[in-house]
């Protein structure tokens, strides 16, 4: 029996050894939010900060899934350890068109030194990005050289996750049409590195010039965006993929925007963290309660204005 | 002399008369966070609730701004009052490349039965969605007949404003690939009606089998989702489109789900409103933080992990 609150000390040791049984209980008792997740996580959590975390987010379909695929082979060449943490936000009703793609990977599930792992929302509010992010620490601190993040972006979307990224890799394919308006239109931020997957088709040419165009438009920074053709599924492009990864992983080193990077992100995680349960104490504590049916009744009636309603109900909360 | 919290009652009664500078007053209020703001909203907010609010979402370059402009003009031959609020979430850097569009609707500027308005995110966090839900209000109460919501939306972006909607629009375009493969993985909601811009694109049929085929996998449910052709840049299409969106509003109607999704709607953004708030406070009142500061630097230092010190903060704040 474990003591409540904190985890046994056996699981934390054998996730710090680099056991993948053990990385996998982890990872579900933060996804089930179990207190002994969190203990977990706060225990291991000064080994972290060793992995190389890259995040690969782009919208559905571009082939994301069988770039990680490959990019996991490719590490494993070189004998590296490595995790993928992959996003799955789509509905309960299609989830199946996501979920397929998982199978991509499925060539490593045995490989000891490669550990996969898919998180679907479930319609939790908020639960994702702080489950995905204690995962991604505790892949971190199992001892892996790479952890990949995967995550379906299009627009401003939530990408908490993404943000965990030292280096994030937005993945295109030819008829990305509707990216590559957002990118335009500054409602997509700019990654570190632009792949085009599926890079056989013959638009393929025509996307990359896109890219260019509004690549030249963006503000100059300190580092040039590589734009990388891949055939994920045939494996080509991979080298020079994992070639500008690292190439971009030295320049932010040399420059000291790494620890920058990494500073920043881990504020906003905290600060993240405390606005999600800031918000599901609200949930929680108006759920149920009579006074709150009736304002919110007042409200349907347009008797009291949603911003007044919102205000009463912090007033009861404090 | 204003009372503070309370406005001036000129203000709101001139508003509630149709009175497009009082409207537009009473808007740029709400934006700055002005309390008289929030006053005006409360006070006319018994009046709202007559509009017809339909939300047009979609990615960038679509033509969602022409199909706008389209629009207020066919609802103007019918002699209807028009207000159109457009939502421009993009960065600060690339401003114009939304912006430009706004030109498009600029025809109608000078048309007293007309009322339009852009709001930009200027970064500001949550209040871009708190101002918009406030400054839809005000449009209702101030005697529109429609109020149209515009809003940049690729994936399950932000797109708070869309759920104050009793139809909802999205618009694509051919070559709208990313979309439509967010629509099959479930990552984007169903909309209400579907619009496919630009239609004498020589791909605009592909598109439409496309989507037709992705909304035959989807749930069947009392209303069958139509597929629009519209060409609003020469004006085509637009009855249909004002048609289908009317059989929509009939639908609801009908079935007695307008009130329904009103009510969603309301108490949702009551919850959103109040998140937000929370948020801020939190954020104002750890900035400059001492405490905070070196919370913050344990976490840079893996010290304390990120759970925990969120979970710090929040003790600090009760």
């Amino acid at each position: 029996m474990s003591i409540p609150g904190r985890t046994d000390a056996d699981l934390s040791e054998r996730l710090l050894a680099g056991d993948k049984r053990a990385l996998a209980r982890g990872i579900s008792l933060v996804e089930d939010d179990d207190p002994e997740g969190w203990a977990l996580v706060q225990e291991v959590y000064p080994r972290t900060g060793r992995a190389e975390v890259t995040g690969f987010t782009g919208p559905p379909g571009v082939g994301k899934s069988t770039l990680m695929a490959a990019l996991v082979r490719h590490a494993r060449g070189r004998e590296r350890q490595v995790a993928v943490l992959s996003i799955d936000p789509s509905s309960p009703f299609t989830k199946g068109a996501l979920l397929g793609d998982r199978i991509r990977l499925s060539e490593h599930f045995l490989d000891a030194g490669v550990f996969i792992r898919s998180m679907a929302s479930r319609g939790s509010l908020g639960g994702l990005s702080e489950a995905s992010l204690q995962a991604a620490l505790l892949m971190d601190a199992s001892g892996k050289d790479e952890v990949l993040l995967e995550t379906v972006g299009v627009g401003q979307a939530d990408v908490d996750i993404i943000d965990h990224a030292d280096t994030v890799v937005l993945v295109l394919q030819p008829g990305s049409g509707d990216s590559i308006q957002a990118l335009k239109a500054g409602i997509m931020e700019i990654p570190d590195v632009i792949v085009v997957n599926k890079s056989d088709h013959p638009l393929a040419d025509t996307m990359v010039r896109e890219i260019r165009g509004i690549l030249s438009l963006a503000p100059e920074g300190s580092w040039r965006i590589p734009i990388v053709r891949t055939e994920a599924a045939a494996d080509k492009g991979i080298d020079e993929l994992v070639e500008k990864m690292g190439e971009h992983r030295e320049h932010i080193e040399a420059e000291g925007t790494l620890a920058e990077r990494r500073r920043r992100n881990l504020e906003n995680e905290v600060m993240t963290l405390a606005a999600v349960r800031l918000r599901r104490r609200l949930e929680e504590s108006t759920r149920d309660d009579a006074g709150v049916r009736e304002l919110l009744e007042e409200v349907v009636a347009r008797r009291v204005d949603p911003a007044t309603a919102a205000a009463r109900l912090l007033e009861r909360e404090t």
